[in-house]
């Protein structure tokens, strides 16, 4: 750990599913793009439960959560009702208290979102910047890492 | 208070003004349903304001928080993107441990929304039932009590 | 057809499940109010899709959507973050331009919300009621019709 | 207008007050990461209102749409409930089919996001990129460009 930058790639993205409803659309008829927000939200949340790490125990028996610092948002092409989307999901940089994600949605074989975001590690009582527990490093097998 | 029902009501409804947004419409083209539903939490929240209830201090300094309990809606015509639309409301009847509200969501003239909802007190940690305190009720003004 | 209430009721409800995320929780630290309709609605989307109804194409191939004219929502328990719930949805009654639907989010067997909603059927373009095409009904199968 | 970059800078940013509901709020006792983008969207909707430009006229009446493209976000702290916020808008950059936003949200004189955002102009009936009306150019008055 030791502060310095942790370099960890997963070989293979995380890949979770998203349908479409009513409420993620806006009256242009597509998706809002502030839906798009709450997708890639769902695919770390998802990619963090594979590993066995559920926020709302992170929250209440470590004191921790993980706020966005920073994100990049390209939107290439719209989604619209009824749609089934994937988010893809990869961790990109493992720092010491952050993590750094490449995110990408969708639709069939078509790319219509790409984002990079980093969640830094806080107390959650004081939103004060904290070390990555050493521990939380175990959720990403070798052999993903390269 | 006693625990009995204290009859109440505003001669006057509390009228607070609410522009469209995209984030409030779908692809149906209209203000998607559930947006009715936070634009009268707005005219909720901004009544007890105007009392001077912050609701954040309710929670941290008191320990309450008022969750919905029952809420009917009839929606009589769509609002679309761009409308002013004003959210009145009245409270209808302050009980010993919840506060009735009827609110309506106005264009122009023109009835959109009509709701009946109602809100329990409850103790912020638990979200168990407790007695509305005293003072809270001093925020009614005896003019607007029938 | 022919104007009548045509009695339909499922034997069965249609099961959905739902995850609570961030997006969905507000800062009493429970799922936030107006979520559950958002919940609902998506309940009421897949449970046409079983019966191969994708809204997007009633809406631009035969002009229809299905608003909602009336709710009423009871609150029993909060749901929160990370909680796996079920959207139980039961088609009551199929009367000549509108469903009448009613539906339950649980928690385990922990009963959080009962609803009753009744969506109309309109013309897209005008919002103007209209009657429920013949065969729309086919796809309540006879099996569930009581 | 002829393709090229006009260079636009709006000598004082736009401001727009935002107050922080419940459904801003997550779990985590802070504002919704998302919720800021909302924030953005409605800044950018009241610097055009002040322009005399309403969204729903310019979709309607001259079939155009201004999707987002590209979106940097810099979270610096979190906003809470009942937080009386400002978002400034200022249009940075007018190209021939985009315009390039810089946006920022404050509480009182505290920086809380720095937001970069980049919207096309399309088609609102295909999505299909054209280049911004000459006419849309004369909102913004001399004074303000440098």
């Amino acid at each position: 750990m030791s502060g310095e930058h942790l370099p960890v790639q997963l070989s293979q993205p995380f890949v979770w599913p998203v349908r479409v409803y009513w409420e993620d659309t806006d009256a242009g008829g597509v998706v809002y793009h502030a839906s798009y927000v709450r997708f890639l939200e769902r695919g770390r949340t998802e990619w963090l439960r594979r590993y066995g790490i559920e926020q709302i125990r992170l929250r209440d028996q470590q004191n921790i959560l993980f706020p966005i610092r920073d994100m990049q948002l390209a939107f290439r092409a719209p989604a619209i009702l009824d749609d089934e989307l994937v988010v893809e999901t990869r961790l990109a940089q493992c720092r010491s208290a952050s993590l750094q994600f490449e995110q990408r949605i969708l639709r069939g074989g078509e790319r219509l979102l790409e984002a990079s975001v980093r969640a830094a590690c806080v107390h959650a009582d004081s939103f004060r910047p904290r070390q990555l527990p050493d521990d939380l490093f175990r959720f990403v097998p070798r052999a993903e890492v390269t």
